[in-house]
């Protein structure tokens, strides 16, 4: 095994190009057999594998820059720097799936959001620049993919516009990001794709210029060094040129001698470049290459032969959705479905096979998914745009300006919303309750089931003149919760008999409300009696919770994500605004950003159980009852 | 007077090009005239007379759709489509500075933000085809300076993918935004500009090759028609073309003729159009083209003939925070500006002369403001991004998972922070100290006057593993607050005697101060005694104001920030999870769009005046004392 003996990147230099690709099959084989074991992002790792050696064999990091965007695609450059125990990947205390400084100085970006790295590069090549760093180099590799993020657009203007700035822009282009990766920039690369390089056409074009007997002044002159205005017309110079970046390509993504000759001419050049490499997704494994849907992007536990899942899925939140997306369509012909580049990922293909002329893939353009579902709404149809909770903060200000300023009927499907665990800090769904708490007229909801789920998105496709959110978990959903009654719009799951004065009213949001019913039990064998309801629209808060609240001792609030301004403030904000000083506590994801591990593992590391929230909302009411001084300390961090 | 006749777009059709000219000519004295008196974005739209006339000449509104990116260049629009009272500009009950529906059906894009309308469009145009109408038009006016913006390129992405979903892009080219505009696009645009049209371009190139004798073949079949790969090299294409966009231009954006011309012809074609336009912003007053750093994108009341401001500007707080950057730059060579085209608006023009290599203008573009402000932390400087407050909104996710999550040093200046007033509900900074409290680790200061200005910024540039934020307000920078005490970190602006048991605890957020001391004594003459505190840093709140808090019977918070989620909340929550129950009542902003008007009028309006907050502070003590049976109502709304 050559694998095992590399110990960092400079034990790269002293092998042959033979050794080099016996690396690669090693490394590929590694892949399947390790991620097989513990899911992971195959598809796009086994993309990468030549290039990955490639840039470590020409860039010497941690001393010059080696960037991946998006993170997913950095397996290679773990095994590469020093880390090859993949039994633990994404589990508690083994190694992230994404680069990790705590890992290692050879990464940089944990940010698992995608088109980021332009703008890092830019910075990082601007500090070299600032700080006198000459022989410092910066090398960024960004997918196909995610050049349709808005960011990476505005980096590339800023890069290109230093044209004595030196940078290396590396494009991966395996023609998809999840999926097939759509837009004019697409077809602005499959064109490059399918043509000879700059210098390769300039060398050609010139050979047969000059072959062609003319009169007078040769014509290749006339049309190529006359003047700037006619060399632009002559040059193949694509879009990238036309900004102001070289560009070098397309080179043969899986050729490692060809990628280090175009690396290495990049790094010698003194200003911007752009090195455009040609991937396959899934390269080098039949059941990834297969798969058309997205050539095994990120898979779970499977058999690495055939590469199938070694547990069948269980009903997914996801799965409800996208049944039902299907009726809707059926029943209201102007419900159209936004997704930015994630169609399979968030449920929507079936409503695509159903209705193709209503499903808009924007790309990974979450910004513009927004700001164009305003205008869908403006034009008098209603989309509904699905995404990844933790990516919709990429759209903030859209949803705030765009479509909750226009009272635009729009609504919002964020998936993985709360704690999603083993893709760490970036991918957790904490942040959706609070930061939409702010935005004028939106409402939100939180389904506690699958039916509630159904129910909630039919309400909400139903709002005409606001945005509207429909968010939930990531995978299984849970057993039906009936609800026993309903106050205003809340519906209450336990209520305590008619003969007891209640001591603490809970208010649980979305799929916590088995958890809430849970500490209800506990409370009862302390004595407290307790009465759960289900705001199920949690934003704005139920005009019914106040007067309701002012019948208990106190008011406990459960959620699903950040602390900080959450449903949890939101109500408490509410009943101060009525007057009513119950004493409130709210129990949620503390605001920090939190390591990879299992939902299940990171709930009980931040005390999002039952018996922890038991215990303290046992020591406030004795505390209430003058038993205690003080309550017991939170877990609360 | 040709004007007043015009009542709406379709006045316009019975006129001949010389009196469309002489229109022309009467708008802009119309427009001199009337924005010297009020003040409001001048330049612009003497720069788009023309060009808005041929708009709507050429297409039907409000049956088809007329968009303006950003909004402040719709003047012109307005006074074709009824609105010619230009007298209350921007004051209360006045026409709006930006399209407004409430005023007219042939507004849709209310939002100020730039780089918007491309995003619109295209849902707009997708509504279009979803809905089978054919006859609908729709045009957007997009500046160059916001095409630099992310939602832009995501937006072309989209619009250029769909070959015959018609969509006019008018490219409004006075090569600036508030500045001149920066980057490789920037330049692009400058080549083309200097440059024939695409067509004219083929035309010529044939001609002169056809003049070319070859052998065989003629040479421009060969080069032209042989194969795409070799079209792709002899077309003219620029970006726009390779990304799939047809190409009309350059067009002189003075001349209506030929921009009537363009419009026709990019309307009547079945697939997405650029028309690129060459204005000429403050077109036509020479005290506006004299001014080299924006044109007059945006005058105070000047004097119609000289553009000299009529009053001179008093200190404000953005020259306190230009003065003291370029001290630390100084100070602290490590020290970078970043701004978002709006070098001079923020103030960073000083820094930028004195330190030309430190300052990165990254065009409209937060996103990469922060991100790449990100990459120059880790690469060892420490980056100052000012930029107004509620434009930071189109960078959150970056502030969080670029700066946040990597512990990066980086100083964010949020000027503009709070009501601002007369620029309407998109220009208001009532989001920042809401959305930023989520932030892990991001520390935020309100300095309350020009003193602590400089010193929190001098803080702030100290801290080097986190986000630091200074936010304060627009205008003129008030008389400076002293404090009398100190506890924790907080300064004690007053303090009860030592004999007296305090009842109120008043936490004063930023420039408030001068108000909360105003309360506090309005408070004193109801016998009702208030300790006021400045926290200074409101976020994290200070581990000092839940033990005063509980020596005292009231807790009330006062901020210029919406309510929901905002210092309030994060101090209502603090107390929480320190036990302490106080009451707590905070005031800010209600989370709702404000209409434009004087800042003043807004603060009467909502509620958030002196007098208001102690008449309800005063109810609520009552209430405690058990002197009524609930608190006045609340002029919250």
């Amino acid at each position: 095994m050559l694998l095992t003996r590399i110990k960092g990147p400079r034990d790269l230099d002293r092998l042959s190009l033979e050794e080099l690709d016996q690396l690669a099959a090693e490394i590929r084989s590694f892949l399947v057999d390790a991620v097989s074991k513990t899911g992971g992002h195959l598809g796009p790792n086994l993309g990468v594998v030549e290039l990955t050696i490639a840039l470590h064999r020409v860039f010497d990091s941690p001393k010059d820059k080696v960037l991946f965007d998006t993170g997913h695609q950095a397996y290679v450059h773990k095994l590469l720097t020093g880390r090859q125990d993949f039994g633990g990947l994404r589990t508690k205390g083994g190694l992230s799936g994404y680069p990790s400084r705590a890992e290692s100085d050879h990464d940089v970006i944990e940010n698992s959001h995608a088109s980021t790295v332009l703008g890092w590069a830019d910075g990082l090549a601007k500090a070299n620049e600032v700080l006198g760093r000459e022989d410092h180099h910066v090398a960024a590799v960004i997918g196909d993919g995610a050049l349709t993020g808005g960011m990476a657009w505005e980096a590339l203007n800023n890069i290109a516009a230093a044209k004595d700035r030196p940078l290396v822009i590396v494009v991966n282009d395996n023609e998809r990001s999840y999926g097939p990766t759509i837009g004019g920039l697409a077809n602005h690369l499959a064109t490059l794709r399918t043509t000879d390089g700059y210098e390769r056409f300039l060398a050609r074009g010139k050979e047969l210029l000059e072959r062609t007997p003319v009169v007078g002044k040769p014509l290749f002159e006339t049309l190529h060094g006359a003047k700037k205005g006619l060399k632009d017309f002559i040059a193949p110079q694509g879009m990238f040129e036309d900004l102001g970046l070289k560009y070098i390509g397309p080179i043969n993504g899986h050729d490692i001698e060809a990628l280090e000759s175009a690396l290495q001419r990049a790094k010698r050049f003194s200003g911007p470049v752009i090195v455009h490499c040609l991937t396959q997704k899934g390269r080098g494994y039949t059941p990834a290459l297969e798969h058309e849907a997205d050539r095994f992007h990120a898979v779970g536990v499977i058999h690495p032969d055939t590469g199938l899942p070694v547990k069948t899925a269980a009903a997914s939140w996801t799965s409800v959705f996208a049944d039902e997306m299907v009726k809707l369509g059926h029943d209201r012909p102007d419900i159209v479905g936004i997704t930015a580049a994630m169609l399979h990922p968030v449920g929507l293909n079936k409503f695509a096979e159903a209705f193709p002329d209503r499903i808009f893939d924007v790309g990974i353009a979450e910004q513009h998914g927004a700001t164009s579902a305003a205008g869908l709404a403006t034009g008098g149809v209603h989309p509904v745009f699905a995404v990844y909770a933790t990516f919709l903060n990429r759209a903030f200000d859209q949803v705030l300006m765009d479509v909750a300023l226009h009272k635009c009927g729009v609504t919002f499907v964020l998936d993985r919303a709360g704690v999603t665990g083993d893709d760490g800090a970036s991918h957790n769904g904490m942040w959706d309750m609070s930061i939409l708490q702010v935005v004028p007229g939106l409402r939100l909801a939180a389904p506690r089931d699958a039916e509630q789920l159904r129910a909630q998105l039919r309400e909400a496709v139903e709002v005409k003149d606001a945005p509207t959110v429909v968010r939930y978990s990531k995978g299984v959903v849970g057993p039906a919760v009936p609800a026993v009654g309903r106050i205003g719009g809340m519906d209450v799951l336990r209520a305590p008999g008619a003969e007891v004065t209640p001591d603490v009213l809970l208010v649980s949001v979305g799929a916590l409300a088995p958890m809430c019913l849970e500490i209800a039990d506990l409370l009862d064998k302390q004595g407290i009696s307790t009465t759960v309801v289900d705001p199920r629209w949690v934003k704005p808060v139920d005009e019914a919770l106040a007067p309701l609240a002012e019948r208990h001792r106190v008011v406990v609030t459960v959620e699903d994500n950040g602390r900080t301004g959450g449903v949890g403030s939101a109500v408490a904000q509410a009943l101060r605004d009525a007057g009513v000083d119950v004493p409130l506590r709210d129990f949620g994801i503390p605001q920090r950003f939190l390591d990879h591990a299992l939902r299940k593992e990171i709930m009980a590391e931040i005390g999002l159980t039952a018996p922890d929230i038991a215990r303290q909302v046992t020591g406030l009411v004795a505390k209430l009852d003058g038993r205690y001084d003080s309550e017991p300390a939170t877990a609360v961090d």
